[in-house]
């Protein structure tokens, strides 16, 4: 007790700490966010992904408790905890319902668990939806009223903030941006839709569309080289032979990239944010996905008035989910 | 002063009136609401188009006084003006930048003058917002957390409506859901893009198409005559003509409620709203809109989940601008 109230009212630097996890498939992710919003430190530690969903709690439970200690503070400095969890998540009781990389976790009460663990009050957001909230507060977003952000990698993940909020719909399920059709009767795509914009923009979408160029189109590429020897190639194999001049990769990205334009337009028109965010694995690429991004948006986008909305790539990284889910505990938890 | 307190504390029923003014190109519209929402009164006057702004502003005047007069109570009963303006507003001054309709109508500081002139406080909103706002508290939206209005005319209208506020968007541009891209290079729109929703789901649309498959392809049909006879034909005629079995009707009627059902989906995946409201000229057809796009919807949706945005026709029909507009004075000035 007195030792509490010593930290709160003696060392400012000990009271309102945000800790972060991101829940992923291969790596848990912790960050250490104070007050102010300023990074404390950082930890990454393999996700025990095999050994089920005790082992990954448990793990998540040990990483916390090894940041807080690195930094010389304990889980009594801190004001809430924020998990970053991709798959669908009852926000309600604070369960994770599925996670689509961890076999067996299934309704598991994370929320909870974790609290109980630590003794700190937690708060569970879908990893999209943390990441926006990351590049929102701390990143390429910085006073943004509205942002947009996608995520490129498998799919086409998006997380959409209104006035500090996550917009999440009525039913939790909205800002599944990369389900909005772009191409009526397009590709067909998992969800049952046809021509939804990650079956164009995404990682995975770019890499699957040159290899059935490939394969099945009898197409001549430099990547068939490299699918030859790896079964397989990948957006940034694909971005590199477009740079090089490979015709059928320099067809493959473009289609990406108009599509990705098609669907910015439609997000300006329907919400005018401030600023559409690019992250994921596909930003990586850099100039060669932020510029003829902008291109295509420019020359599509109506001519009522200049396009307003900016394009941006994400400042944050693999790091926008971790942040994001400390700055979702500083938002629930924080005075 | 005695007889204002009087009012105040002795007769709820003068205190705490909303005016609703709808300023359309052919009409003006007028509604008084109860702090309630219950409707107290109603009256439309002509619109003196061609004799400028300052007499369409003096009708304005005219009416609202008109409508107090009859319903026995004066300005002083009002706590809040609300007006519906089409065309670009600047928020910040209240002021109508440019109204379509009449010539003139260019930059005048109608909130200001209003308000001078019947000593109220008073509000400015874009007439598709204020009847997406008038669904939503008085409509067929009735508690909906998001709602969104499509009013099918000569364009696509649209108003989104979250958390009982407007969408507005960072630069007064959001919510342009009639210029979604739905078909990408597609029809040309007089916006400067190609494939957006209204030049395929609005009424205006629907006729140009029929027309264009009469004159321009040669096609056959029963508008054939409708066309010769009256040199054009609208969108009711068509949904008559398909109604009777016209192929070419039928084809084109087809053809406006597939966009608009993708343009649905796109707006479920991104907003997932309660609900979909679809208004204006068109939505007079009933049961011809909402049941086939009611199917395609379903039928083009993702099988993830089932639908859970439904779709509805307005309720409050015409007045819902109006009505709008009194309910967006009640949301500003009420306590």
């Amino acid at each position: 007790m007195v030792e509490a109230t010593w930290f709160i009212e003696g060392n400012d630097v000990m009271a309102g700490l945000y800790l972060g996890i991101d829940l992923g498939g291969t790596l848990i992710k912790f960050a250490l966010l104070d007050d102010a919003l300023i990074p404390k430190g950082h930890l990454e530690l393999p996700t025990p992904v095999q050994k089920g969903p005790d082992e990954v709690i448990d793990m998540m439970i040990y990483g916390a408790r090894k940041l807080l200690h690195q930094q010389g503070v304990s889980s009594s400095d801190l004001s809430g905890i924020g998990v970053a969890s991709p798959g669908p998540i009852d926000f309600e009781t604070g369960t994770v319902i599925a996670m689509p990389n961890i076999p067996g976790f299934n309704d598991i009460p994370l929320r909870a668990r974790l609290a109980d663990a630590l003794g700190v009050e937690t708060i569970l957001e879908n990893d999209a939806n943390a990441a926006a909230m990351g590049e929102a507060f701390c990143g390429a977003g910085k006073n943004a009223d509205i942002l947009i952000m996608l995520t490129l990698g498998t799919g086409v993940g998006s997380g959409i903030i209104i006035d500090g909020k996550v917009l999440r719909g009525c039913h939790s399920a909205g800002a599944e941006i990369g389900h909005m059709i772009v191409e009526p009767n397009g590709e067909p795509c998992p969800c049952g839709q046809r021509g939804c914009l990650e079956r164009y923009s995404s990682a995975a979408a770019v890499a699957q569309y040159a290899r059935r160029l490939i394969e099945n189109d009898g197409r001549q590429s430099t990547l068939s080289k490299i699918l030859k020897k790896h079964g397989d190639i990948d957006a940034s194999q694909v971005n590199d032979a477009q740079i090089a001049g490979d015709e059928l990769a320099k067809e493959v990205w473009d289609r990406a990239m108009y599509f990705l334009a098609i669907g910015c337009i439609n997000l300006a028109r329907l919400f005018d944010p401030e600023v559409i965010i690019l992250g994921g694995g596909m930003a990586k690429s850099g100039e060669s996905l932020i510029n003829p991004l902008r291109r295509y948006f420019n020359e599509l986008h109506w001519t009522l008035t200049e396009p307003k909305t900016s394009l941006e790539l994400s400042t944050l990284g693999s790091k926008a989910g971790v942040i994001g889910a400390a700055v979702i505990a500083w938002k629930t938890f924080g005075k």
